[in-house]
């Protein structure tokens, strides 16, 4: 078990790994090109198959090897999940999951470890962001509810129901194309411009807020 | 009264009160589909005026716990005024005021500890940010007196009396269509673009080092 | 004339003076509306006069009481050409000139303190973005020159000349509909995506450094 | 030798350097206006080809005097790449490279000192985001054959072949007109806005960390 441990974790095999991701990225690329297909179909699918089984193989081992520790590592964890989507049949209504085998590609980030750090970094920062996020979320489902309440009326079909209401709002608070939008409603309501003036001063605040949160704890540390 | 102060403040009131808060949001999101309403109109009601009657009998009990002292706290008269928004009757043209029942989930700030502690942080922020915001907004003015009285004679309805084009300067801010609208009054107005290129400089530079100054007194504390 | 400069720069004739100021740009405001002018026109015009009549006096007597002193002072400047510029003739290709009257509203900056400190940090700020801006200023010519003679086989009017190809630039640096401008050209022109992708990438880096050096500098100080 | 390097390194030189390199940017910038090229096409041509002549002395000097040092700074070999573009043959197919004579205007960078600090600190800045921007371009790989996988039924040209469904996840990065493209494909496929969101929110939180791992690497230098 040690021998496979230090086989499993060696800088060796690691290049190997990271090597048949890239491959394997560039194969799933080249599958999205219909005349590479009918050209190089068959050689396409074998590399999927071989690559996908190499994973399998390095997970085994590293599974044999660390036993329930395996789990311990979040790093882990994704590439156990991201290998087992691929495992999944792909037939008929679950075609969308044929599409995530490219999530493979995101093992890199595991593999490599200048990436591994950044993306720790990247998560740690998520704690610290938990309440202005919430209210952010809690800004965006009160704007939505009192959204579709002031412009169902106006049959737009951007504030029909609830989801569409959410969704409007988000693209109101990426700033796309939220001035036509006020102006189609003002046509029939002169006072629309209060609430998207409004949600726009209050959002955009407390998202420079959150922002300024993120740049400070990366700060300190 | 003491008693009564130690229950209100508690910990199980908390809850209480967030668990109502969050129900009732579900219950005014439901309100926004016409086939919910029409199956359960009469429970979604009836969740709104119990949780209405929840939030009188604490506030109710609050004032009474606290007396003069409950409006020293600005979060207090938060919750009295959102309450009280729901007592108004909502007839006629009143109908907005219903629309802003949904206002009560802001609540959840008020009661969740950490989400105060957010929002207590933006507002600390804001008097730093007085002269600045004050210098954009002599910036808008003086903006929109100058586009309308370059502008209007081109009979852009965006530019047509001093409301509208305040508006329009605000959405220039944004970046949203500002080149099209550029584009469209210079085919009568060929220098319009001095005035947008302009005022889109002066009108960065001026956010960008408001942004800096938030970001500065935020470093600080 | 130190009895003079006593009161000129006295706290009373500060007041006096933002008061002037906040009327005379109400009033120039009240003008941009066709039926206010209708009914209280010569009101509005006796306004502006007064106003003019009262800054002349006051940067007479501030001039008569610094004499050579007063133009050291930048904000003294300001005021003399802003007050200088109403005083021209609006007639005929002047008429812009006439709208530039709403300027004197920028000398509140000048006389509240608080706003003249933040527009002191501003310009402050500006030496040290000398040469940011003037790679910027060398980035959106060369990037012109090359845009224009890339596309202007097109006849898209917005690369028709140097002039035109220069603003185009400006608003691609603003990220205000510059894919659909890009997938107008690609029609022809399929590689054109290399240059729109590039200048994007180029263009957005040095901004974010410009962007940084600010808040570095604002930092420091 | 060393007179000629003490000639080519000294101040005098440098300021005729960047007077040639004004006067040839100015011409080249003149080159794109046809009625002053029909008036003076002869003089454009000819201060075009003695500003190349004596770029072409002042390297071949430079690299004389100092011989094989002289590719180590890697502001002679930018001197020398953009100087070298203008000498190859621009016929044909290479007319691409006739426009792209303007690149001499860059040298402005390399001659005068304090953009070459600028520039410097651009460049100095790149290696701490290798990691990140490789990460960027990862899940613009990954993001572009999910998005090809699943939208290339609906017959959009924007999400035709991967090429051009890297350069559409490229705009939705920059936030451009996304909203409408979103709501063109909901129209078959309602669940598009999954895709859209969820890619928004993750290349947003990823580009602000590569901003903030720039900002905080300037701060330390
Ligand atoms: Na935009
Ligand atoms: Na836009």
């Amino acid at each position: 078990r040690e021998r496979v441990a230090e086989v499993v974790d060696g800088r060796r095999c690691r290049q190997v790994v990271i090597a048949v991701i890239v491959v394997n990225a560039i194969a799933l690329g080249c599958e999205t090109s219909p005349s590479l297909v009918a050209s190089y179909g068959g050689l396409l699918t074998s590399i999927d198959h071989v690559a996908l089984a190499i994973f399998v193989v390095e997970l085994a081992a590293r599974l044999y090897a660390h036993r329930a520790r395996f789990f311990r590592d979040p790093w882990n964890c994704f590439d156990f999940v991201v290998v087992g989507v691929s495992l999944l049949p792909a037939a008929g209504p679950l075609s969308v999951v044929r599409s995530l085998r490219i999530l493979r590609a995101l093992r890199l980030v595991s593999v490599v470890p200048s990436m591994r750090r950044v993306v720790s970094a990247l998560v740690r920062s998520v704690p610290g962001l938990v309440s202005l996020t919430g209210l952010l979320l809690l800004l965006l489902y009160v704007g939505a509810v009192i959204a579709h309440n002031l412009f169902t009326a106006s049959g737009d079909p951007r504030f029909a129901d609830l989801g569409s209401t959410l969704l409007t709002l988000f693209q109101i608070t990426t700033g796309d194309g939220w001035s036509d939008m006020m102006r189609d409603l003002m046509v029939t309501q002169p006072l629309a411009w209060i609430f998207f003036v409004g949600y726009l001063l209050v959002g955009t605040f407390t998202m420079l807020n959150l922002f300024i949160a993120v740049v400070c704890s990366a700060m300190e540390s």
